[in-house]
């Protein structure tokens, strides 16, 4: 495991942390503020030890790495990353099958954060990146995922297409986001699945794509070319969790 | 309908804005800029005859609206805004009950671009934005869409709940994404339908979700409280999308 500092900017996120149990080792607060999301977070840095300073406006937005820091910026000692096998244990600890969220040449934070949030609330287990090239979990990231960095851990790995053949022993199948593919619709994603998807120009690298079981597509209507890579994720993502409550059902 | 002066910004979304036949005013290219993509988009500004500029970096940065300009700029006569009628006779010439996306206080154009290019390739006839506090069509808008701005028409209205009303008429059923609606994939979403989708923090406003015949909602198993509006956007139009091809196929 890894330790890194970061500062957690904004409201929801510096209370998320909070409430997450994270360790925040200092908290900077804008001079004179005094509402009521803000009241509850230094209730809760108060409860929790953590050194508070009020600072004015200038010093804050210094301190901010994303210049959208409502008027809170807090220093956490880390967010960890997890290993693979802390995200099987969930799934094992859950009783479901699990679901993974593979990224592949995903390089900006927003997109990131944006799909850490979706593999929240779809039910995904973890989130696996490769160590080349990826973002890492900076502010942007824990901001744009609205606090679900607290909750679904993510892995880094050497080698993804590795870490595919490792756990297709283990008995999970892989879809890949792919536009030549099988429509989504017409594949059966049931079962332990992990989902690759890659970046918007790119797509998912050859090789990683070859390591896959399937590929799967989303079927495209308009003019242009792409979805948005963490809309792109999001839609393939609900069609895995519409087909595990389809099959729960029977 | 509306003119604006508008920039646009990055390789994609103005090559993207030739091919579609906007008219382009004026294009910046920075200094000793010769790649592929930017041949390609001075071609086609001396095909239509744009005025073209080659400028020093520091110019361009001040020409942009985004800092993403990727060594272009162009000034293009307006974004059109359509009218609603213009969007019922795009289904209608298509032979494809209308399917219509609504948005309710949509403020951030981040939100608002990736919506239309969501709403382009699922086969959204159009995209109804209301007048008061809705972000505009601008440059970051443009860009955001990835070219689907020149496509997907955009209609502004003065009143979100009586645009409701009057296609109620016109047999439009209306489906409003609500976290305490029915599981979406539990309502029947085929037919003529408009989707109404409301910003993150506040959703669809009470007085437009009384106007809607039935509420929607995504499956959330996590532990944070929403999705990101567009992925929200996403998720809830290709579930329309899946339920339009399955009666099809019917």
């Amino acid at each position: 495991m890894r330790y890194e500092e970061l500062t957690i900017e904004g409201r929801n996120a510096v209370l998320e942390a909070f409430r997450a149990g994270k360790t925040i080792d200092k908290l900077f607060v804008l001079d004179g503020c005094q509402d009521g999301p803000v009241r509850s977070i230094i209730r809760e840095a108060k409860k929790q030890g953590t050194i508070l300073t009020f600072v004015p406006k200038e010093r804050l937005d210094q301190l901010s790495e994303t210049r959208k820091h409502q008027g809170v910026v807090a220093f956490a000692a880390a967010y960890e990353y997890a290993e693979v096998e802390d995200i099987l244990k969930i799934a094992e600890e859950k009783g479901e099958p699990p679901f993974l969220l593979l990224l592949d040449n995903i390089e900006d934070p927003h997109n990131l954060g944006a799909i850490i949030r979706t593999a929240n609330l779809a039910g995904v287990h973890g989130v696996i990146i490769p160590k080349r090239r990826a973002v890492g979990l900076t502010a942007t990231v824990a901001k744009t995922s609205a606090g679900a960095i607290n909750y679904t851990p993510v892995a880094k790995v050497g080698n993804l297409s590795k870490t595919i053949q490792e756990l297709k022993k283990k008995g999970i199948w892989f879809a890949c986001a792919d536009m030549s593919g099988t429509k989504m619709y017409e594949l059966d994603l049931t079962g332990p699945i992990g989902l690759v998807v890659g970046s918007e120009g790119d797509g998912v690298s050859k090789l990683v794509k070859e390591n896959c079981d399937f590929a799967a597509s989303i079927p495209m209507a308009g003019e242009i070319d792409s979805l948005n890579a963490s809309v792109a994720a999001g839609v393939l993502a609900y069609e895995i969790v519409r087909q595990r409550l389809g099959a729960v059902k029977k």
